[in-house]
């Protein structure tokens, strides 16, 4: 079968590694010579397990996840973790403070105030979101339960450089950059990641927490959004779903042979530039959503002259085999997501169509 | 490859159809001359939204869905159900009915409990759980916001025969035979079913729910938690489990191309019979857990005269090439599954090697 792959830049769920596709096509019927997909195992079976646990010490292993965390795979994607955070940890009288860089941490605060009090302890709204804002200057509450960030906003395409170190316990939405580039996960209480644009196809969601935080919540929640139900049962308190924990695994392995997060990172910043070179040499034809300082290595954002152009420009692109590069619904322009597995060779295309396309059009 | 496929009696995650894996594979890197992964798609994209329109269709189709009800995708297994039914339709001051006919029941019952008033209705758990009660002398209490059922009970082997018509709104966990005979969705007001038994692998929910249900749910939910999001939004609010969701339209496509519903109803009939011959012509070597007249047709729960026997089966079953045949964890003995999509070949050798081991050791 003779095939073209797609440039994929979609936001997620997105591209993955070819090879991952390919082993999973290849052992689709018979895993491991058990007669049956990886999908018919049973969850409880020591094959299925293996599985499971290799995904486990593989993201521990590349994230250098230190004793005294926990990883969780749930369902449900960030939405559903918007919610549990709360319900979790923002016990009465406690306030969760919120950053908010983008549509993704709104909703995540809009949650939280349904559970508890909630304030908001920095926001680039007022910019509409083209950078992400300092923590220098917080007045943290007495009584936080802990600060609330995105670390990559899909939608603006920013991302934050370095980490605060926050005086109270830092939970972070990873989904859209959690694995992209090396970071000290003990500076976090709580991480939580969809897996649907580094991590694997959608339908897991990896919670990575400290689990002192386990002494803190309260009885009575329901017990699948009760995390102390998935840690205490290693994920196996119901079916998970086994076989995105299963790509999951693969996407892991093909992370490591790829020399890890360090490697993927400097794969990311060299994707990332050749975009961002397109844009920034354009004189002005292509605009960047984003300001220079906070600029995603994962979501490239940027829009044309008009509206008529962006129109023109997204209807070539996808004639020629770019796919996904429309910006979101709720803001418009154009979007490159260019996650881990989207290879190099596809931005050097785009950026080869941007430069072509301005030629004839600036 | 040559390759032998297992004879696959898990409980669930369970077999799936040959031909939807061999489909599932050949098209696994390159859907419909996309140069992606169906899991590479964008869920907002016009060929994942033919996949999820596709699989909404079917199940109507198949389940005779009448107006006036919707289906949902949702994530999270029959085990958020559990919480979710309750969070939703059990309003101030209404009670709960469930109707006790195993482990899974309880479960539900236990969820609802953290939620409002509850009231069990009828239960067989005095007798462990070996048939099916009749609700033919329930006082159904006045402020009934809902019975709930379970319509086959994989741990201990029954199966409600007919649905009852109640003066309450019925709800049933169905996730163990949905689509495993036809029955009378408008008898419902809500039926909810993990995937991984009849429908495709883990990792997607189908709820199907009568509309003017959503007119009694409470404000303030969780987002994800209120089933008003996901009718809204088509289960598309957040990114839904599109490999799952397009395992399930395969499934559903099969299930057409065998003769639909009734036709597996006749199928399972005689896959059954085949193994419950096995144990009422064995003279008591198999004595079967359900009573006559509750027999699941999915699930054949049966023990053996003592636990040394057992393991002697289970260890021959196992070498060959019978997978899955242990009883759940919680009660022991034998359980063989017997999911829409074992073969009656299957059932056969089983019977045979049953037959053949007691004549070794009765």
């Amino acid at each position: 079968m003779t095939m073209k792959r797609a440039y994929n830049f979609n936001a997620g769920p997105s591209a993955l590694p070819l090879p991952v596709l390919e082993r999973a096509q290849k052992e689709l019927l018979n895993f491991q010579n058990t007669g049956m997909s990886v999908m018919e195992l049973s969850h409880r079976s020591k094959e299925y397990e293996a599985v499971h646990h290799a995904a486990k010490e593989r993201l521990k292993r590349l994230l250098n996840v230190p004793d005294g965390y926990d990883i969780l795979f749930l369902q449900g994607g960030a939405s559903l973790q918007f919610s549990m955070v709360p319900m979790n940890l923002l016990t009465e009288g406690k306030i969760g403070c919120y950053v908010l860089t983008g549509a993704w941490s709104e909703k995540a605060l809009k949650e939280a105030q349904k559970i508890g009090l909630t304030t908001v302890v920095a926001s680039s709204k007022e910019a509409n979101y083209t950078y992400i804002p300092p923590l220098d200057d917080v007045q943290w509450p007495k009584n936080a339960a802990y600060v609330h960030i995105t670390s990559n906003n899909t939608i603006f395409g920013t991302q934050w450089k370095e980490f605060p170190n926050t005086p109270v316990d830092l939970v972070a939405d990873m989904s859209s950059d959690i694995l992209s580039r090396p970071f000290d996960v003990s500076q976090f209480a709580l991480i939580y990641a969809g897996a649907q644009k580094n991590l694997g196809p959608s339908g897991v969601t990896v919670v990575i927490l400290r689990n002192d935080l386990l002494e803190r919540i309260p009885d009575g929640l329901p017990t699948m959004l009760d995390y102390r139900t998935h840690q205490k049962s290693n994920s196996l308190y119901n079916t998970p779903p086994t076989f995105a924990i299963y790509m999951l695994s693969l996407v892991l392995e093909w992370v490591e042979e790829q020399g890890g997060v360090a490697a993927m990172e400097e794969r990311n910043q060299q994707k990332a530039a050749v975009l961002y070179e397109a844009i920034d040499e354009s004189g002005g034809f292509y605009k960047p959503h984003a300001e220079k300082g906070s600029r995603s290595l994962m979501n490239v954002t940027f829009t044309l002259p008009n509206e008529e152009l962006t129109k023109t420009f997204l209807a070539e692109a996808k004639e020629r085999g770019f796919v996904g590069l429309g910006g979101h619904r709720s803001v418009g322009g154009c979007r490159a997501s260019i996650y881990n597995a989207v290879p190099l060779e596809a931005c050097e295309a785009l950026a080869s169509f941007m430069n072509e396309f301005r030629r004839r059009f600036a």
